[in-house]
């Protein structure tokens, strides 16, 4: 059994961890730490978790962890988890890093981006970018895993293989997604409480959301030059989930069934990911509480544009999912142990 | 009093025309008929009204309607309702249509997308299209209103100045747009079931929906030629309201400056219409519950687009509002009558 | 026209009487006051006022709302609410109190349930519980009305009548209410935000909460002694209403048709008031968005018990629509004027 | 690894069975059947079940099911569900009956409450009521489980301890239910249309719905004599869940330590229940998602009466997750096997 514990336990990150790591067969969930934590119990923060015989909260201690813990899955607001992280890498646990802090490549980027200066740069060489469909062997080899964004991992799975394949032209990407309000965290604000969110729907961020440079920097490695795009984000009234709708022209006049075609090559051995086929279309709760990846797309021949339709659990392959299946390719485990649910369609 | 009957008052559009006439000071609403109806109880058909001392649901007679009203407001599927129109404004009555089947300058752009031959075309050229904030003076001297669709006047209105002049690129239009269900009408379906559409959200009828040729119709005779687009429909887990997000490269590199104070020139005296200021956004709720519409955009300068952001309730400004303001205009009413009304934020 | 200003426009109450009373023909909103305003626009509070049209957000200022308003209405919490009351009542402003401060008859109890010292008591005397159906000739006659809560107000109505002619019996009463959350204010806490309370219900404040007094002291005085009931008020996962099942057994074994009756004698020339023929019951969405208060039963004959159902929205019939029904009675305006609204069904 | 198979897959109930039996580690799911079933993939029924790997939907079939499968779920109407249980019991299947054809010790009760003749009386006798804190025993040696109604759990296991020990007077019993619309199925109807059940809440079948029999046939049982009680469920506008606020008069004024105490001890060993502390109340959603029965109460000393909260997932515990309990108990595997999960929280 791994010996898996958490530091930041308490957000919802941290309690979609909490919730699929106590149901992973392979995984022994033995501590639960948090910023705020005192050693209650984790009902007192999700009352819902009340008897449900979990660890207390304890403070976090780097030191402690990494002794008792084969990994650690870092849910801490950036800079402030990169501190973190260095302090258990260096004693040895494997870290899954929740925040932004190692999803980079480029320690300006993250600058700009985020506005602060990295505490520990040196680390970014060392970690891995967590999309295990296009980083499975780095990540195998790694003990520091940046697991990527909900809105990145839902924006770059959907258009990597066309614009590795050069199908579409990125010059023209425009990426509006719509997103449960998980994703926005527990943070309280009156914009979130169900009174005023539930009916409502708004776009946030635009032209300048965090996630934009990740997508970016990965859509542009596969391209082979810089990509700038649009990307939009919107607040939907659920809870969770991430729906993305990407418009692109097509360098070729391809038809669906190429774009298609490209996508279930690329995807073609991957367990969480379905590619629709033609004339289907991925619907949020098609990926709701699961680890999946769904795509699918149609080719607007009035326009030459494609549009392509992706989703995601935010939570689930969109974060904590992703992250457990970082962790079983660490550890060589099946990568879909503990996570091959069907879909909370009702 | 402006006597009004409603033809198809069964429907969601018949149920929120019938609601927002009831409370209109200038009108007596005298006449709710359907095609199901046999005189009974409109607490028949939507419990919720029991006992709100409305007329019974009687059966659609084209005499009887225009020898007691003065306006009828017909909401028919299409097809259907350009046969009744064509009675009731034979026999004098002004008709405000609901259908699609008097929004279109062109007999074979609407039978190319509705797929039916217009039963009575003669009088396609006797209607107007009902956009107040387009066509007033026409709406004012006119008997058969064409009134515009949701999708549609949500579209229209955020784009139409930037599209006249010409800061915008129409070849690069996209327009994104979400609704909640009651777009879809009652019809029954297992997708619509609270149970299934709870916490989902999806893409439908993608590149093929119907309301991009009212779009396109609209924005190419400002424009001053055929324009083509991307219009994207998405249904949102919500009653009501539609919010379009729509991308365009700008033509001149204009500032968000610029594109507000066009929008705002254009709009410096419509009623219902409110041009947000730099850097703020509408959202879905800011217009769920009146006629107005919303708009508000930011300009993106690392891809050098405008981004559009507008609102609408889709039964409101979309359909039985925007029709009422119709009305107000050919029966010489204050325009905003019966339709001063606050959000409904909470 | 009648001046109104509201004290304590920022709340959810503050901002449903400024959406009513802002489409009253007969009322001339001038002054929106606040204890955190500064003359900030409304629309910094609640986005969705933006563009609106209304008053900024002033500071609350007795002397000021006294000289130009005719009616204020003070939404603050109680204890607060009345010393602001007592200050303006001295000036001459005729004053609606959402709050809790004028609505007992005996200073005691409400010091009992509300833990608080009343501040100003001698107040209490002139003060008149502003429930129309029960006390409409001195609310007509009063300067300072008590607006009653709002499960307190879905709870009287359905059982006054029932109570009063001694058809059920008063020691078995269990009162089990549902409601939106809006009840709960605009407070922040987790438990509120739509990614928690969404798909969520609870039962709170069970045997404790404040409105049980307040319903008890009116069944009381409507049945001649005492009376202690069961109240349990539930969390419902929507933003209005309240449904309330009221159980108790049958002194006499009425028929259903024997409380029907007394229920529709009782409330014979109520304009607010729906009482449901035999086998129907009313439901949450029937009173949404009004000011009407709707009530049905069933004569259960295997337990000798009524089910009484009766609903109102929260925020309308349950507090401002109420105020205003109430101010329309002080001012000798048609009782209904400002508030003839069909419900929001969809 | 256990062969099972389903009949009536295409229902609500066959959707969470096969969710559920797809993870469970020690079965393998062979058989979706549906009366509708022509081998279409399930994806067809529900799209979200689209490349899931499934097995189509074939038509039902008593021997082929009887012949591969180990154990049968069978989830269709009532009449129907007991002739193919007979079908399959005669040819060796063990059956798990979701439907209420096996719940009843007295044809009669059925029959009157049900309104049809049992199709097949004699198996009745054979058949074991399968609620495994009741009769965990006798459900081991059984090869027909009739497993309970979903409002029936959650009233009965809140109620059995204290109806037993005699704490509470059941002549005085009231359950006031309130559940998702899942429990109601998948039948269309206008009134589970997310446009009309988003915000609505409702009473219904108040004093005649089918469960009342079945929790009053067991709570008589184990009370010694016949007790008739009120039951009414109102339908929320969630898509799961049941929450039950039960009302009882305490025989001996015990305290609310007595009456936990009670549960506690009744429930100690118990996998599934959670009896929560003092002045604690379960929520909704600390049962979504679950196979968990959680239940607290409180006293109300001013009007001597227990008021018992209790909560379920009318899915898990109160259908398809009992009927997993129910054949882990059948075949021997730990109870907990394949049911392990914690709360969707979020």
């Amino acid at each position: 059994m791994i010996k898996a514990g958490i530091a930041g336990a308490t957000g919802y990150v941290g309690l979609e961890l909490t919730r699929l790591l106590s149901a992973h067969p392979g995984v022994s969930l033995i501590r639960l730490s948090s910023r705020s934590g005192n050693d209650q119990p984790i009902g007192d923060v999700y009352s819902s978790l009340t008897g449900c015989g979990l660890p207390s909260v304890s403070p976090i201690d780097a030191e402690e962890l990494s002794k008792n813990c084969d990994v650690v899955f870092t849910a801490l607001p950036h800079a402030a988890s990169a501190e973190l992280v260095g302090e258990l890498h260096s004693r040895g646990a494997a870290v899954i890093d929740m925040s932004a802090d190692f999803r980079y490549d480029d320690e300006a980027v993250y600058s700009e981006w985020y506005g602060v200066t990295h505490p520990c740069p040196e680390l970014m060489k060392e970690a891995v970018y967590g999309l295990p469909e296009l980083y499975r062997e780095k990540i195998a080899r790694s003990r520091i895993i940046g697991n990527p964004g909900c809105y990145t991992t839902c924006s770059i799975l959907a258009l990597a293989p066309l614009v590795k394949e050069r199908l579409i032209d990125p010059s023209t990407l425009i990426i509006d997604a719509k997103s449960g309000v998980s994703g926005a965290g527990r943070s309280l604000s009156a914009d979130k409480l169900l009174a005023e969110l539930s009916g409502n729907c708004k776009a946030y961020s635009v032209a300048k959301h965090r996630h934009t440079s990740e997508i970016e920097q990965e859509l542009s490695k596969l391209y082979g030059s810089k990509i700038v795009l649009s990307f939009t984000p919107h607040l939907l009234p659920v809870s969770r989930g991430i729906i993305a709708t990407s418009y692109a022209s097509l360098f070729n006049g391809s038809s669906a069934k190429e774009l298609l075609d490209c996508l279930s090559d690329f995807y073609a051995n991957e367990p969480f990911v379905t590619v629709f086929k033609e004339d289907a279309l991925p619907e949020l709760k098609h990926a709701v509480g699961t680890n999946r990846f769904c795509v699918g797309l149609i080719v607007d021949q009035r326009t030459n544009r494609a549009v392509v339709v992706s989703v995601l659990d935010n939570l689930i392959k969109g974060a904590a999912g992703q992250a457990i299946q970082n962790m079983n390719i660490v550890f060589g485990l099946d990568e879909t142990e503990g996570l091959n649910y069907l879909p909370w369609t009702i």
